[in-house]
């Protein structure tokens, strides 16, 4: 199934209720002196790449629910990618999952991902979960193993999801370690860190010279009592000491209770080192849930830091965005949909604050005036900025409605059937 | 130094701009089947009280930093919650706190408090700290202290204070127990609890009939171990044993991390048991700063639930609505205006929600749906509604602007001195 | 397999050491005044339920690590309990869960809990999965459901697992209630609550006369964002509106962060309803680990919140200890083993705390020497009490070291296989 | 008043409880293989220093509490420390606070300190409160201040405590920062942070070549929403901008909620950088409590990787060791007293984790055993160990039983009065 912009055209119908809405808004911001084409055009261009692993039905460890019409295989994952740009024009790529998602007819699969306009994003390796056929098992862990085997395997299997990047266009490796302990005493925490610098250099030595190395960091789970890389302390550490192209990833998701994200954004880019961004939301911990459904304004700090390091930390890369949530109630494609409105709802509305203003009001300690500045740009409803920024490429007005008067899943389950079910969590 | 309507018509100048928003805003949300004045007539029904301890810079242990013109008297504070009154109309009470606040002299405390519209709401009692001139002290407990003499003289505290609410006009006691333990082993938690409940009774059966009572609720702190009253369970079933006229008091900031205090609200309400409500905002704990300027979004939702319980449940009585947050580095004032902002804006945006169409969603299980409905409305700029609310009664079109552009704080300090200190925390 | 009292006395070897020590022990107790025999004896009564979901590997949402010799049916799950209840003669319970231990064989299942020495606890239903056959799914909610034939199917299925209760002994129905909401607004908390309170009404209705209900609550997890029986104080709401027979159930995991969960215990041992106790260890959320792994002072503290409800609240019925943890690294069994030494470690610390003194220190408000009685009972060595207590009953010396020397590991692989894998979680 | 070694002897009375249980103890650890004297002997080299600012009596911002015979001068703080350390021998240093404890007389402060054989360690500047008398106020921050005259005043006053440090043999200033901000847009993220870095370089700068610089990290309070030095990852950045002799000082209250600190040291400890520790306990936050009175299992844990990296990690320097604790309901001295009592069972216990074992069953992940080693160590009772300790420097058997039965605080009231009232928070 593939949405053509007549299709979604057909579905947006009459656009003078949008127009007008534009209309008045782009009045009162041209009135306080935005650059309103400027802006949409920025939320036009800011792509986030869907994980190939998001496009079925998660779960939890007291089970899982079904979805009907989940992609089978890697070419219908990418249809999915591809659905979702079609209506917002917002995702324009996949990241991809090994092994998971190793393609089988490489040209089969780069032709899909051109056809939908799909780019391959950061490929992400897999050292928590033992693979049938695999010699070693990872339960005591894998970059981080005290096993000289065990670690080589895993520095091993990161090799080779480099080279099956390589071979789709992708130019950067995320790794997510999810080594550690659930007791104390289990492990020496000196001795891990150790060998997963190690690792990390191994793996960062074998990249070709054109690729990034991106760190995440996670405090727990599925460890229960240590992670290794528990930080982005430890990521930073890692990263400096294995050279100028590994960088830290940060995932909203992976943060102690009541942590300052936006000041660890705003630290990391200070210093160069921040490379991507997982987009999610939780209330409890890693709960993984539709990014801006729990705390929108904490994104929006979080994008202020984004915006303002992207215009002056020529220091900090290109930032590798992804979205990686879990969709266990609702259909995944729609949860998409909104955590993909409200990354740019959150961005946009970061981009309306007056950095000039702000800093004059900081340098000027009038507390009230910076807070009045933030939530001036935050209370704007900026989603006919946002419409404007889709329509311009062909997308939809209102993704979600285009999505079900089009009835995107039913011609899924069509196609595919009730049963399928995805690969990943 | 009193605000006239004049003086605050001046500094709102041409409200074009305003009523071109308003028209704007108005016309979409008719279409969208809302009864807009009755909803500006809500908002401007709003009367949220100030706290008299809250006229003055605050602080914590590890320091103040002083404010100029701060109130010195009662007077004086009861003339700062009328500039508030003035500027906003919906600040129309104050929430004294006894002894800091005991009046002198109350026809003269009456006569100013009805100059400036304002009424006496909740009233609160302090067996907190020691006052000069007590006979027993409070370091180890008071109403649920073992010692019966001490135990004794914090219950007649409770009862004098209704005494002197009487003379002003107050219908509710609130009580806030700091009462509990910094180490384990200190005290015995039944006994703790069993003694509170025998003070609470002692106190509500001394009660005028038409007085009500509020027993709050908090974790930790000033005590760091265990609190008496440590969560809304402890407090409803102490104001299960009073009886009627007891209820819970929610405070936004006292809960353990991730708390779910919208449901909490809608439990009370369910039970007919909630009965007011502290206003705050935090990120790590009981920050007490200003209400929306860290989770809006929760504000927010529990508004939902509150206005859902206001139209539904006549079992509930209609609550006290109060500020409770410190003011350590921003103007007492501006940082009150704040506030009183961020409560009506979630309120305006709660009253948005479309009630028939969510309850729909939900029991069709449309997870979706329902999330599209709560942030359609929370997305909608309202600050139009809140404004014309404003103005409807002679308020400011901007409170902050106005009070900076008619030199409100100037004013005060030239009729105070810069170096008055207000009592309180 | 079945340990004999002789493989055990082989395994246990020489006693002289441990008879040096708990001599040296026992007269430096008695000389302190304690009732040394008795406080043995109590150990010794103190029986632990096994839940016969946890006797195999259990798992994260990331996966899950094999383990050998599980456990393939019912039978030899409870031989599985048989084993730790030889060793430490301190597991002589079962708590089964349905339908994932349904008995094909009632009497074969009875004579072999019998000849193991295991009676039939609280039994349990499941109503947060779906199950092959059933008619409605519970993705939705059950006990909670807004869909009255969901309800109803949800409310049988609890009938239907009495009534298999019935046939093995067991007097007591635990729910554990999953019923939330992963995103605001997804469901009314008001009509969600009165829902779910019918639903118990109806179980609670339906249970023999010398049955209880346990209700247990939890914060969050597998929903997101909130959960119906959220805390003890929705538990106890719930439990007071079925009736004498229903109470509380207190699971260690299941709080927020830094709760106070002693303090809950004595609030509801105070008022005559808790009846269940949950026991294992956690760092960060629902971890699910070996008890007293982490925070062992505190399962002390909670211990002596215990024996002082055990002794001075007749109101308060015999509670329902079980262990319920997930072993996801450990060999199930030796984790259980584990478990059942911290538990038993932290009653007999309890027991030695001096209660009069405690209370005389209390009242007198000395709180540092407060600290000195408890610490005092802490500090001091009882592993010599709880090796006594088993090898009175003929139990091991040292259960881990002979659970390994006794090879029991090895045996039950090879009469089981492998690969089998238990049902649960 | 200062205790004599006769008047600990006299209050020790008869010895032969604690030989008996010494020489019990000592068999059983021989057996084992430990060397019971080098292990006393590492007990008694343990020397922690008294911060100035608590030997008075602490408060919350909601108040304080007066204590009786509190010291009104620098002199008899150093006067409390040696009673202290006379009776544990193992309080022999003092940490001073800057203004609140500057010498005006510094010989005769050095002729106290060698009287009761106290030496000065880590000396702090406070730049968190404005003092009477300085130009500009910290309202808005100090080394991370935007205004360059505020810096500059606060790495002035730093310098300055250094040179009062000189005089009294001080090798260490520790910083602790409380900059930082209460909303958010107060203050640029990235600004705030290369001030800080600036000043500490500096401050660094003007150091004596024999001096360490300390930097301490803290994730909130003061400020409610960011602070500049947030975390461990913060000042290890800045420790290794300054250079090689800084370094980072870990404060156990300095922790969002479920932090593993003991992974933080060992990250520090393995890369040179931890150079000092501040050791309180607290169940929700900052509390600053007795150490060891809620969790000494995770103290135990903290000293296992201490214990660790003084023996492994040559690259890591001496630490400098200090109690941070708030004495609010306790005497303060006797609070003292049991946070070092804390403080040695940790360390003793540390000491006997058989490392060699430890690191076996680590390699071998058997994870059960890990846990058994570690748990056999803590749950051994090492009190006598601890006496034996004191006893050889002549110190009192029992610490606070001596100053109880010695009337210590009855004779600093009869010398200090009733009413003073110490410096500090």
């Amino acid at each position: 199934m593939q949405l053509t912009k007549q299709h979604i055209a057909d579905a947006n119908g009459n656009l003078k209720g949008h127009q007008a809405d534009y209309y008045y808004l782009s009045q009162k911001l041209i009135d306080q002196g935005v650059d309103v084409d400027a802006l949409v055009q920025k939320v036009a261009d800011f792509q986030v790449a869907i994980p190939s692993w998001a496009l079925g039905a998660g779960g939890t460890r007291f089970g899982r629910f079904s979805f009907h019409g989940e992609p089978g295989n890697l070419e219908q994952k990418i249809g999915d990618v591809g659905i979702l740009h079609a209506l917002t024009q917002t995702a324009g790529a996949v990241s991809l999952h090994i092994p998971w998602d190793t393609p089988t007819d490489y040209a089969a699969v780069k032709q899909i991902a051109d056809q939908n306009g799909i780019v391959f994003d950061a490929i992400n390796s897999n050292t928590f979960q033992d693979q049938p056929g695999t010699k070693h098992s990872y339960k005591h862990g894998s970059l981080a193993n005290s096993d000289e085997a065990i670690r080589a395997q895993a520095v091993a299997h990161n090799n080779e999801v480099v080279r099956i990047g390589e071979k789709l266009g992708s130019k950067t490796l995320t790794i997510w370690l999810a080594d550690g302990t659930s007791f104390p005493g289990q492990r020496s925490f000196q001795k891990a860190l150790s060998q997963t610098e190690k690792s990390c250099k191994e793996i960062y030595g074998e990249l070709p010279q054109d690729w990034s190395l991106l760190i995440e960091y996670k405090p727990y789970e599925p460890n229960f009592y240590s992670t290794v890389i528990m930080d982005w302390g430890t990521s930073f550490m890692l990263a400096n000491a294995c050279g100028d192209r590994a960088y830290t990833l940060v995932d909203l998701g992976h943060h102690l209770p009541n942590s300052n994200i936006e000041q660890v954004v705003a630290t990391l880019m200070s210093k160069g080192k921040l490379g991507g961004f997982h987009f999610n939301d939780s209330k409890y911990g890693d709960d993984d849930l539709t990014v801006g459904s729990i705390k929108p304004y904490a994104l929006f700090l979080i994008f202020n830091e984004l915006v303002y390091g992207m215009a002056n930390n020529p220091q900090n890369p290109d930032l590798a965005w992804m979205i990686d949530a879990s969709h266990n109630i609702k259909d995944p494609l729609e949860d998409l949909l909104q955590s993909l409105e409200a990354i740019q709802e959150a961005y946009a509305k970061a981009l309306l604050i007056d950095q000039k203003a702000l800093e004059a009001a900081q340098l000027n300690h009038d507390v009230v005036k910076c807070q009045e500045i933030l939530q001036g740009a935050y209370r704007t409803d900026v989603r006919p900025l946002l419409q404007k920024a889709r329509l311009n490429g062909g997308g939809a007005l209102n993704p979600i409605e285009a999505y079900r008067s089009l009835k995107v899943r039913e011609g899924l389950i069509g196609e595919r059937g009730k049963h399928t079910v995805a690969t990943g969590l």
